[in-house]
C-alpha cells in the first residue's frame, strides 16, 4: 500500500505538504494541491484513519443503540444522526436492542472508549443501576425515563400524547380508545399519561389495548381486540404510526369508514403517513432538530471536552392533522 | 476501571478462569462461573474489546454502506444484516451515500483493514474504476452491475421484473406503464429490461415514466404525469414499494378504484405493503436470506481467510400477489 512518503516522491512535494492536503487544510499552494492530488489518484494512497483518529485522540466512531432499525422512525432517525455525525467527521455503528433489557444493557456496557468516542441510546427497558456509569459520554434519546445525570434529547411524550387526544375530544368523539399501553416502555409510560390526563379532563372513560411490539401486525391485533368489545371506539389514538396503520387496515376490513365511524391518528410522521388511504393524522416530532442536537451534546462532551451539567433537550412537535381524523 | 485480576481476586478464581467466563468457553464449573459472573457485576469490569480484536486479528467491525436508512427496504435490510453480524461478534457501521457516486467512491476507499473487517456496499452509481482495489473482504448486494472480481448478493431482477408484468399482462391490462426509470441507477436498468422484455414477448406499447428518487413523492409525481396523459394506463409497474404507495394515492385522489380502473404493484415488500389500503401487490426478496449470505460471506474472507473465486449468490424471490392488482 502506498505511503504519503510515495506519494511526496511522486508529487515532488514534501511530507509535509501532502499531509496537509490529505488532512483537508487550506493554505496549500494550489499548484502543489493539484500535484498532490494527481499522486494521491495515481499511487492509490489510502489515509490509515485508525492511525490518524488515535493521534487525535478518539477513535473516529459513536454508537447509536436503536431498538429496531426496521421501524421506519428509527430508520429516518439513524438516517438523520448519520448525516450529522458526518458533520463532525464520524462514522456511526448501529446496535439493535429490539428493546430487551438484557441486550441493553450488555451494549452500554461494552462501549468504551477504546471502541467510540460516545454514544446515542434509545433505551426502552433498562433501568438506572444498569448504566449508571457509561464509559464514554452518551446521549439519552425518548422517552424512556431515567434519572441518571446524563444528557437526555427527546419531545415532551405526555404534552404530544394530550395534544393528540384533544384533537379527537374537539372533534366530539366520545370514546376514544388507545393502543400500544406496554408496562415496561417508557414511551408507552408517558404517552399513556397524557392520554389519561385529556380523557380525564374531558370526564370521559378510559378503553386502553395493549401492544407488544408497535409494528403493523400489533396495531391490527389490538385493533381487533377493540372492536370485538360490546361497545365500540369512535375514536382510537395509538403510539406510533404503523400501529396506527394497522388499526386503520382492520377498521377498513371491518367495513368501518375512517375517520367518521372511528378517527384514528398515529405518532412519529413517518414518510408514510402522508400517503396512506386515508393520510394519517399524527405527532410530528422534529427528527433532524432532535439528530442535531444529540450529536452536538456528544462532540462537546467527547471531543470539544467541555464540562456542563446534564442537558435535557425538548424538541418541537407538531401535531399533522390529516384525513384519518377530519374527513 | 477494573481489571481481569481485580474479578479474580475478588471471585477466588484464575485469571485464566475470569477470562474463559468472559470469552464465553464453556468448560467452567458452574459454582464458578456464577462467583465470576457475581464478581463482574459487582467490579464494573469491562472487557476491552479492541485489545481483544487486536489480539485476534480482527477489528470487530463491519461496514454496510446503502444510499439511505429512512428507505424502508435498506431499514429492513440493515437490521437483518446487523442481527446476521452479531452472531459473528460483528458489529455494523453504517454509511449512507445517497446513490451519489463521490460519496459511494470516498466511502468505498476509505474502507481498510485499520478500520473494519470487511464489507458490504448496495452500490447505486459507483463505476468500476471506482472500486476495483478494496482493502479488505467486500459483498456487493443488489443490483448495480459492477464486472469487478468481487462477491455478488443479489435476486435475478430482470426475472423479477418481468414476472411482475406478466402478472398484469395476465390480468387482461394492455397499457402497462412502469414508474422508476433512471439512467444511471443499476436498479432500474435491470428491472426495466425486465419490463421491456415482458411488454415485447406481449406485444404492447412501452409506457416509461423516470423517478428521480424512490420514494412517495417521486411515485405521487410520476403517476400524476402518467395520469395527464391523452391515454390513461391501466397498469402501473413501479420499482420500489414507496413509488407504487405514491402512486396508490395519487389513483385515489383523481377518483381512480385501484385495481378496476388501475392495477398498481411493487418492489420490496416492505412491512407496510400487506397492510396499505388496498395492499400491495408486490415483489419479495428473501431479505433474510439475502442478509445472512452476505455476512457469511464477508466471514469466510475475512475471518477464516478462506480462499475461492468470486461468488454471486442468487436469492430466491416471490410475487406477493395482493389487493391492489386484485380485486
Amino acid at each position: 500500500m502506498a505511503t504519503l512518503k510515495d506519494v511526496a516522491v511522486l508529487a515532488g512535494v514534501s511530507v509535509k505538504t501532502v499531509s496537509n492536503v490529505v488532512n483537508g487544510y487550506e493554505f496549500v499552494k494550489p499548484e502543489n494541491r493539484r500535484r498532490v492530488e494527481d499522486a494521491l489518484n495515481a499511487t492509490g494512497y489510502r489515509p490509515n484513519l485508525g492511525a490518524r483518529n488515535l493521534r487525535r485522540g478518539r477513535t473516529g466512531f459513536i454508537a447509536l443503540v436503536v431498538p429496531e432499525l426496521s421501524i421506519p422512525y428509527f430508520g429516518e432517525l439513524a438516517g438523520g444522526i448519520i448525516a450529522a455525525a458526518a458533520e463532525h467527521d464520524w462514522s456511526v455503528l448501529i446496535e439493535q436492542t429490539q428493546g430487551d433489557r438484557a441486550r441493553e444493557r450488555k451494549v452500554i456496557t461494552d462501549l468504551g472508549p477504546h471502541m467510540v468516542d460516545g454514544a446515542i441510546v434509545s433505551p426502552q427497558a433498562v433501568v438506572p443501576d444498569d448504566i449508571a456509569t457509561p464509559g464514554v459520554p452518551v446521549v439519552l434519546l425518548g422517552e424512556h425515563p431515567l434519572p441518571l445525570p446524563l444528557d437526555h434529547v427527546g419531545i415532551d411524550n405526555v404534552t404530544a400524547a394530550r395534544t393528540a387526544v384533544h384533537h379527537l375530544i374537539d372533534l366530539g368523539r366520545t370514546r376514544i380508545a388507545v393502543i400500544g399501553q406496554h408496562p415496561t416502555r417508557g414511551t408507552a409510560t408517558q404517552r399513556l399519561a397524557g392520554y389519561r390526563q385529556a380523557i380525564a379532563e374531558a370526564g370521559l372513560t378510559e378503553i386502553v389495548a395493549p401492544a407488544l411490539r408497535y409494528h403493523h401486525s400489533d396495531g391490527a391485533l389490538a385493533m381487533t381486540e377493540l372492536l370485538d368489545r360490546p361497545e365500540r371506539p369512535d375514536a382510537v389514538f395509538c403510539f406510533n404510526d404503523m400501529l396506527a396503520l394497522g388499526a386503520v387496515r382492520v377498521a377498513h376490513d371491518r367495513g368501518l369508514r375512517v375517520p367518521d365511524d372511528i378517527a384514528i391518528a398515529g405518532f412519529d410522521n413517518t414518510e408514510h403517513s402522508a400517503y396512506s388511504v386515508p393520510s394519517l393524522t399524527t405527532i410530528a416530532p422534529d427528527k433532524a432538530a432532535l439528530a442535531r442536537a444529540a450529536v452536538d451534546l456528544v462532540h462537546r462532551r467527547a471531543i470539544d471536552k467541555e464540562d456542563f451539567p446534564p442537558q435535557d433537550v425538548s424538541i418541537p412537535f407538531a401535531l399533522e392533522v390529516r384525513e384519518s381524523t377530519t374527513p
